[in-house]
């Protein structure tokens, strides 16, 4: 009897979880597993914040797929996904094509710009290594150009951040422990550097407890941050931005518009045969999409609904490895023969944001709010638990973040 | 009495040492000393290539006037001098102007870029701090966008650097040691970098003992730079540059040249009232400027010729330092009313290039050869000997350069 062949997409979160748990639970006899992945490395999503302000370097926010996968058991294809053929049971690569019996498609996001003119060709995103890593430079290489020159340019020194979420936050956060540190560098008088938040709703955090967004408030104020809640982007060149609020445009001249407002499902995903609702497949609670049965979909490409507030769940990493869990246990029990699949239950760990090394805040235990320097050692148990959960403890000692007294 | 009013101008090398001496020699009621710098710090001039690599932090080469300038005797003026006028005794500033019994001209040099096509505008310079930390930035920031484009522009990954003279030089040896890491951080294969130097001179390091030039060669051969001698810039633009050898012509896209082969002095002092040959003053043995006794000139701004070569000595920092020892002398000598003043007899004490951070070459004790990483190991004495001179032991343990074994 032939081994059947599961093809994973993407080594992110959700796809790299697939793998490593499917790894232990199916013998080389059972299947011929292949991961697909456009690196040969893993990033952390999660810490890209940090990467792209500075405060930590590129290579601790991402490890070797090799690190973490069996290569006996796993055939790891580097390549980037061109198409999904569901009808074909085929995926078509940059560099070839890969036919499957059972696929997993953990593509993860993209950015979404909602069609605001200029914000895709003239914002930096927060998105992978690259685009992180970049805007790091570009925020550094202004700060170095701005006393070369005799007429001395304030775009250089302003920074917008557009939306007010998990991400913009997050940024924000580095982004406010990182400027003076850059001021000190580049000789820069502190006080000259503008770091502004652009959120469209009238507060930013929607949907977090107001204490905790009266807290993120004070501690990024405190810090220089400006806040323009219920203010619209309505426009990016490389020169700057517009805002409206109140039916008041207002322009702000910046060289660094950093979008954080928007993430959508993978497009391929779209653009496959799947059935999908608006851009993600609604899977059954298996994870498997309704329109074939051999596909499973985990991560931000995936739309499940919390019954309790009648709102799909949020893309997070979090959901992402728990789905991953379910799903490599379901598609062991098919390649074995078995019909007893899981159903997936989000099983809720808490939320907390980093608001810059020391400070932080969230909620945990179901309803604990947590504020300050004790949410930051928090926050960094649960980056080291994902860590963990992919790689073990040698990940954890390599890669994780632990507060040095 | 009035107390004479002795004006310094420039606290680089040569105005930074005549200052501190000078403390050492005047009492608080002998003169009223004056130091006038663009900036509240001294940079090691002779560091910047290092800083312009990014092999060490611009901190690393600089430390405030105020930490070796005894301030109850001097008097420091944060501010940018705009003219020099020696019939009126006068000195105009940005931000005021001063007036003066004695001035010494400690200005320093500047780029010459010999009116080649593009190059003022489009090179970069390793002149200063800040024009040191911008070129590391664009460096690293072209480096950083080069995986972010589809279309991979080789421009990003080609370094053309200017002159093959001790500047250049150095500043290749730096180079070479850092790209490796930055195609590590970037993931980039080093093969894909080029590190090409341009030298219109037959051979690298005019002047130099051949055996010094053939280990300098290799060295950074091996290290994966290209020569091209006897090669004439003949124009530079954002994106290229266009050299001359043999007769034809080789454009070289890069959207980084540096431009490392030509100094001259502070076009102040061709400005200035002061009678000069080819921008630079000529002056008495004891350091006076023939046309205005009151003025000293040190270091870059001063010629001295050579007896035993015919030729001016070059502008180095070994130099410019034993001229503020006799003008601080000569200076002291004629404020306390005394005649006998001292002539300036060059003491060469050797001349070591740094490689890289464990190799180097040069001559030391009037003949000798040394090479490799001994030579490295005498440069950085080289330059914590400055280091002393100027701000003792105490500057030394803060700024110094060891080897950590």
């Amino acid at each position: 009897m032939k081994k059947p062949n599961i093809v994973i997409l993407g080594a992110g979160y959700g796809g790299l979880t697939t793998t490593v748990k499917l790894q232990k639970k199916l013998g080389a006899n059972d299947a011929q597993i292949t991961l697909v992945n456009k690196h040969d490395y893993h990033y952390e999503a999660t810490w890209l914040h940090e990467v792209a302000a500075g405060t930590i370097s590129p290579d601790h926010a991402r490890f070797a797929i090799k690190d973490v996968v069996d290569l006996s058991k796993v055939n790891f294809v580097q390549d980037t996904v061109v198409s999904i053929q569901p009808d074909d049971n085929k995926v078509i690569l940059e560099d070839g094509e890969l036919e499957y019996d059972y696929l997993v498609v953990a593509l993860g996001f993209e950015a979404a710009t909602f069609g605001i003119p200029g914000l895709s060709e003239n914002a930096f995103m927060i998105n992978n290594i690259n685009s992180s890593r970049l805007l790091r430079e570009h925020i550094d290489y202004n700060f170095a150009m701005y006393n070369n020159e005799i007429e001395k340019k304030q775009e250089r020194l302003n920074i917008v951040v557009g939306g007010g979420g998990f991400t913009g936050i997050e940024f924000l956060g580095e982004l406010a422990n990182r400027i003076p540190e850059l001021c000190k560098e580049y000789d820069i008088d502190r006080d000259k550097v503008r770091i502004i938040n652009v959120e469209g709703a009238p507060t930013i955090l929607p949907g977090f407890d107001p204490q905790l967004v009266e807290y993120t408030l004070n501690s990024l104020e405190a810090r220089g941050v400006e806040f323009k809640v219920g203010a619209l982007l309505k426009g990016c060149t490389p020169e700057g931005i517009v805002i409206e609020k109140d039916g008041e445009q207002e322009e702000i001249p910046t060289f660094t518009t950093v979008w954080a407002a928007g993430v959508r499902a993978n497009s391929l995903v779209e653009q496959s045969g799947l059935e999908h609702n608006r851009g993600k497949v609604e899977v059954k609670p298996d994870l498997r999409a309704p329109s074939h049965e051999n596909v499973f979909v985990v991560g931000d490409c995936a739309l499940i609904w919390n019954k309790e507030t009648e709102r799909p769940y949020p893309p997070t990493a979090q959901i992402a490895m728990q789905e991953a869990e379910v799903c490599a246990h379901n598609l062991a029990t098919i390649v074995k023969g078995g019909d007893e699949l899981e159903s997936f239950e989000f099983n809720n760990m808490g939320t907390v944001a980093s608001l810059g090394h020391n400070d932080a805040m969230g909620v945990v235990f179901g309803d604990k709010k947590i504020f300050g320097w004790s949410a930051s050692i928090m926050k960094k148990v649960i980056d080291n638990r994902s860590l963990f959960k992919i790689g073990g403890i040698g990940l954890v000692l390599k890669k994780g973040k632990f507060n040095i007294f």
